[in-house]
């Protein structure tokens, strides 16, 4: 009797630790990056730092350098005035026919955030723009969706529109 | 020996048993939605469905029927060309304000629908929107924020902008 007692606690340890290990494996297979979840900076604060990486950049007039909050990939889109532009390298260009120069460029203030977690590795972002510039202020509100990849979350889709 | 491979058989059997339980609950709690991932339509279908059904709605002229796919919560937000727009309620009045009759509302076609799953419950689409009407075309692009309720697909943000 204490020895069936004995294999019966065995039995429920050993099974308790292959279904944590098997329940934590599934999880991860299912969606890697719930593995990262605790790591480092809260989603939110982290997609916040690159946002506010984005406005400095663009402030001392680094396209280059503003572009590095979007996921370089043929496959990001930007919804806007000019419909939809795909990829980095295109992003790239329309911006830099966009805004030749610092005076059509102006000063960026992002404004009113909100950032909504959509899973542990995707966020929606809304928010306002704005641009002080000598020619004419302009602005209006944008919708970003951010993923998370291993270098950090990235903008993967952005719409952004002018307000009448 | 005999006795103890006997054991040692149930064990593994019950053992896995007890992961695969528990993988699945924890699955479940992780994500509720996960569990319905596979009972009736695809994502795609569902949420093309959804849109299906708008079309047809304002082209009856019913726009109550038409906001039948947003999340009906106050919580829902709608950007564009007047800000950002809050509600179900402050939704409805905004189309009605906007489009007072059918004249206005015109003949909606939706076009170019992307559908990007972002995780089981959640799901980005962007889209081309086109109004023709005697009183002039409009159009441009559109980007949504779907997410799965119990009840089904529903748009929880929604950003429409005109094309230049």
């Amino acid at each position: 009797m204490r020895r069936k007692v004995g294999w019966l606690v065995a039995l429920a340890v050993l099974g308790s630790g292959v279904a944590l290990a098997r329940a934590w494996t599934f999880q991860s297979t299912v969606n890697p990056a719930a593995a990262r979840a605790s790591v480092g900076q809260e989603p939110s604060e982290a997609i916040r730092a690159v946002l506010i990486a984005q406005q400095a950049a663009w402030n001392r007039g680094d396209i280059p350098a503003f572009l590095e909050g979007y996921w370089d990939s043929p496959e990001l889109t930007f919804s806007g005035s000019d419909g939809i532009v795909r990829g980095y390298a295109g992003l790239l260009e329309s911006y830099r026919n966009r805004y030749p120069n610092r005076a059509a460029m102006g000063e960026l203030d992002f404004s009113g955030l909100e950032i909504r977690p959509l899973a542990p590795d995707a966020a929606l972002v809304l928010g306002r723009w704005h641009l002080a510039r000598s020619l004419g202020d302009t602005g209006g509100v944008f919708t970003l969706v951010f993923r998370r990849f291993p270098t950090g979350w990235r903008i993967i889709h952005d719409h952004t529109s002018a307000q009448n």
